[in-house]
């Protein structure tokens, strides 16, 4: 039984989808969410850029004693090691997107032709491609850049007619349509809230939501290293490094509750002291 | 004369709209860019956030000796106030892009019905509205946020038949012609890569490049103060962020040239030594 908070981490809001598997699945855990807005999106910059704000939200958590940390952002999953994760936070276990999300496409395709959808600054590492070669080599794999998605998603523009939304999506579906994928990973966390609207522009294809994946995998790690909480509820900070109501109003939209209570903004400069 | 250059910024490369005018019209002059392209967009931004980061900039250009800096960023202009440029950068004289392109507006419009699209960090200040109230008070003037349109800027959705730009951009535009405006500011400089679509959506509406309006007043600026100088060509730098690679791609859309080997990759850390 251990009772330390779990850590979840993303460039901003997306992952949030995570959090909201979690309070599902692990409701007992407490959960600090740490969401970089004062410096969102990371999709479309550089990997030096993005592993740097990345490995200060890892110092910043590893202080925080959390006893798993999840990697809730498809950008930062692909673009910060694996080696770099653990040299910043040392003997602490992490859940990336890719892993989870990568065994439930293997494990539900049938026909080996898996699509992608993330942002730029993940298609561009096809850490995808190769997580999947490794475990099905003649899978088939199109990676599909999608970088309007973000914005789309932080504008609320999520609603299930919505047109721009549509017309934006049908932009980058074609060609994975096109491909005959029959399985397709939302490789970014902001995607699940576009769920509805993918699945109908896709019928027959399976959409894999790789925040609830590394969710579930958080689980299975913390029951498998005998980490679990057993507390009957557990509470969850969030902190952002713009002011709390941004965050807050758009957090409603992922988690369907007011959290502004729970919120703490931190200054990037202040990340530096952990 | 004064050989000094001049320092334009902006969050991103949105500014290179001013830059491409002041080009044209002080083609000696020496320049100096600064596009925070590690931390774009601001526009979505809280105003501390957004004053934070532009105050670093201020100090950075001062430190570069310019004899004036051109506020080349709506939502800069618009939530920095002069006192505190003046106060970071004593001295120097600046421009922002409000009182040029009012002055553009008030002078172009013939029923006093003013629009000015902006980002929501901008529009949530009033200030267009406060500086057009001022010279004419009777001007009914309706702000509209436009969230979306800088993503699809710095995407390279600007062609003229793009169906998701128009789309998006008709939900921007409906209530500014329901409210039947014949002058609209575009006031941000990510914008005028959408003139001509939205040219061809307003017919008959005045379109105020403010990009261009700021450029135009640094020329009367510098006549004025005895500044220019008088070379036959200038030369100019560019300072970002993020990576060169990413700016100088997207800066060929908006300056119609290759402008990769006068980029200067400057950190984040590095600012706070100016």
């Amino acid at each position: 039984m251990d009772k330390r908070p779990i850590g979840v981490f993303d460039s901003g809001v997306g992952g949030l989808t995570a959090v909201l598997e979690l309070h599902k699945i692990l409701p007992g855990e407490d959960i600090i969410y740490f969401g970089d807005t004062a410096r969102v999106p990371y999709g479309t910059r550089s990997r030096e850029t993005v592993c740097k704000y990345a490995t200060q939200i890892v110092h910043f958590l590893a202080s925080q004693k959390v006893k798993a940390m999840v990697v809730a952002c498809g950008t930062i999953s692909t673009n910060l090691s694996g080696a770099e994760i653990t040299s910043a936070a040392p003997n602490i276990p992490h859940i990336t997107l890719v892993d989870p999300s990568v065994q439930a496409a293997l494990a539900a395709t049938r026909t080996g032709r898996i699509g992608v959808m993330a942002t730029p600054a993940t298609i561009r590492t096809n850490t995808f491609n190769n997580c999947i070669a490794k475990s099905m080599p003649q899978a088939e794999v199109l990676g599909v850049a999608c970088p309007l998605l973000v914005p789309l998603v932080e504008n609320g523009m999520t609603n299930f007619e919505n047109q721009i939304t549509r017309l934006t999506l049908e932009m980058y579906l074609q060609p994975l349509r096109d491909f005959g994928v029959d399985t397709l990973i939302l490789g970014c966390t902001h995607y699940p809230l576009l769920l509805n609207i993918v699945g109908d522009m896709m019928p027959g294809v399976t959409l894999i939501d790789s925040g609830a994946c590394a969710a579930r995998a958080t689980k299975q790690a913390l029951e498998q290293g005998n980490l679990l909480s057993k507390n009957q509820t557990g509470s969850t900070i969030y902190y952002m490094t713009d002011t709390i109501n941004n965050f807050a109003s758009v957090a409603k939209k992922f988690l369907f509750e007011d959290i502004e209570d729970q919120c703490h903004h931190i200054l990037i400069e202040e990340l530096d002291n952990f």
